[in-house]
């Protein structure tokens, strides 16, 4: 057995926060998870509570004494802060910013007023303002400033007396230039910026598109308030695969392998009762061949292929269109060019999946009218999968909800009722007529 | 109609090489695209070469001529050369490579051995080194010569005299020091480094995880020879996510919506056949239950509910594995706590639904061991989807195969022969005991 967490604090203390967060996130009661959080050096306690998901940080935060919180929060950057404080019940985020100091209160103030999943409220605060008037030698001294930060990529911009930003300036050109030479004559003006608005799946895919390394960020006024870098994009890009992938199925919210079991099922419960109304939908057509079953019980033998083979086929068409969305590769003038496509592959598809399973049948039950019946089937179900695949989410983008938004349920109902009314019905066709 | 891209060349000239490299893209026929390749001015033509998806740039380099591609790569810097040389067949590598110039061509040659899914293949060589003996005033001089990059972040790298990785110096540090101060002072030793052939996907979790915004990359004997910043990382995490979500549906290679449907059939159209190989398996499981079925029509009506909640739930537990390992999120011990996890859902969810489908079959068809029938199936039917929803995933990865891969078709395969097992036994051992 291995100790407990709280017997092995020293070894923490060695630990990068991300990874001590990580450790903590492995402690399934909040409660213990506090007691190892209060015997860390501050310090560190204060990094790795920024690091946590932010379930994890809601629920140690809700623990944590104010003055615990005020002391921690004194050793992180306004941006940190601002995520933990954000976490609080609204009351008691106010009764903690009373406490801190007004200049840390007041940019977290400023902070907190941008909705998490915007440019604003992902942004950080590592970076220089140099006056538009000043010169090289100001930057420079400016950069001598002790309090300045050991950041990789120190980001010089340049802003004119009302904050607004006015351009960027290299390194090099400090370097490179006189120490009198005045900066706006080193000034880069034309700079991508985002505005605090912006929304976060936008800013990721713009970072992986132009291989942006860090974008300035701006207010409606054009004043300078942060830069988002390449990491945040990247932590945002792996945030919305993971809920696109979890929403697809019926999951909603981030959940981890490790997610206590109770929070899990008040989140997958209720969309596997959606589920149900849909399968009953599905169930629904079958009772409505209940008669031709009973002559045929062969027929029941063959629902599952017809679902597999629809499901199958539905869902690599509907996670093609859903991750193309997400990257922003899919325009919207290209879902009939999208469709056509599938529906093209569904017909192909559906020919050389429903020889085969038609011949097999055949084979199988020695009855060629079933080995037909399927056959024709499969390729209407293909179609049926295709159909569905494309239209699914891009109805769910036009009534704007997130196309991943439990398609795959929708997607099965589709293929499941469209499989088995074409089954069924051939199936009822060909024992009346032939 | 929109004009042909051909008489857009003025309009494409003035878009980032990335968005050109779209428009290409979009076109279907490759012999097009190349017509509209040579028209543009050659600068923005290598750019937007280098910016193209792997399969469009391995058709493009293919059809331009030897001449045209080496006019083309003189544009370009060796990482990006690198990545379009490579997707030549090995014949016309070597034709190109003697043709370019051989302080092009070495670079080229030695990023050519490593592998593109490595820190190897993926890094890039926007980097300054300095010499560990010289002094800051010697490091300034380096960054005034004019061919050092405008690039964002210029990392300054301290090698020794065998070009091993010694250190890292700060912007910070080359101002604020005197210039005839030896490196050798500022220098900070403890540099995170990634060796050549580390694994692409393990760097991008390490990005994320650590928020780097850049990382030097050195070889088998601690030479630098390459920096990999969060840029990169940010477009493996991407590519790794499509790829996981068209695994697990059985889709092989990175699909687009509008990739050709041609293409799309030789990926699909295997998987969709394991599929059928897999759905057969399931009917034969009813298959063997013919008689009950003959009996009791009826069970044939509940097959779909017991396949969709079973998928939907093995589903559920599926993505949150894959997606938890695919993030580094699931340690090998973890395992078996996860499943615990799933089975302690499973069974709760299971009851939850078992009664509802229980009660609303018995009323539904007005047959109360339908009833129960129907319901305890579905709790059997939950913990198969856990069950296989954990170790499929789990399987895979022990045999050192993508957990990905494949996953849903073996996990409904799974609970579909596991769900209607449970409940045509069931059915069968009530209509010969009641």
């Amino acid at each position: 057995m291995a100790l407990p967490l709280s017997e092995r604090i020293p070894e923490l203390s060695a630990l990068h926060p991300a990874d001590v967060a990580d450790e903590l996130q492995r402690i399934e009661a909040p409660e213990e998870a506090l007691v190892v959080l209060r015997l860390l050096p501050s310090r560190l306690a204060a990094l790795s509570l920024a690091e946590l998901d932010p379930e994890v940080m809601q629920d140690l935060a809700a623990l944590l004494k104010e003055e615990e919180l005020v002391e921690l929060l004194q050793f992180l950057p306004p941006s940190d802060t601002t995520d933990i404080v954000g976490e609080l019940p609204e009351v008691r985020q106010e009764e903690v910013l009373s406490e801190l100091p007004s200049e840390v209160a007041s940019p977290v103030r400023d902070l907190l007023q941008y909705p998490e999943d915007t440019a604003g409220g992902i942004m950080g605060d590592e970076y220089t303002t140099l006056d538009a008037r000043s010169t090289i030698g100001d930057a420079l001294d400016r950069l001598r400033e002790p309090e300045r930060s050991q950041h990789p990529v120190s980001y010089l911009y340049v802003t004119d007396p009302e904050e607004r930003l006015v351009g960027v300036v290299s390194f090099r050109d400090l370097v490179l230039n006189e120490p009198n030479t005045p900066l706006s004559e080193v000034t880069n003006r034309q700079v991508t910026r985002l505005i605090v608005s912006d929304d976060q799946e936008e800013i990721a895919r713009q970072f992986e598109h132009y291989h942006y390394l860090a974008l300035p960020v701006v207010d409606e006024s054009d004043r300078l308030v942060g830069v988002v870098e390449a990491n945040d994009a990247l932590e945002i890009a792996q945030e919305e695969a993971t809920e696109d992938m979890q929403l697809m199925v019926g999951l909603s919210g981030e959940e981890r392998a490790l997610t206590p079991w109770h929070r899990s099922i008040g989140r997958r419960l209720p969309w596997l009762y959606v589920n149900l109304t849909t399968a009953f939908a599905a169930a629904m057509v079958v009772s409505a061949f209940e008669e031709t079953i009973a002559q045929w019980t062969v027929l029941a033998v063959f629902l599952p292929i017809i679902a597999g083979q629809g499901g199958n086929a539905g869902m690599q068409t509907l996670t093609i269109i859903i991750r193309d969305i997400a990257l922003g590769e899919l325009n919207p003038g290209d879902g009939r060019r999208a469709l056509m496509k599938e529906l093209c592959i569904a017909l192909i598809n559906g020919i050389a999946i429903g020889l085969v399973v038609g011949l097999i049948s055949f084979l199988w039950k020695d009855n060629p009218t079933l080995g037909w019946v399927v056959g024709i089937a499969m390729v209407m179900t293909q179609l049926t999968a295709a159909l569905a695949g494309v239209l699914i989410p891009l109805t769910l983008r036009a009534i704007r909800v997130d196309p991943a938004l439990a398609s795959s349920i929708f997607l099965t109902t589709a293929t499941d009722i469209g499989g088995f009314l074409f089954f069924l019905w051939l199936a009822s066709y060909a024992l009346e007529r032939l």
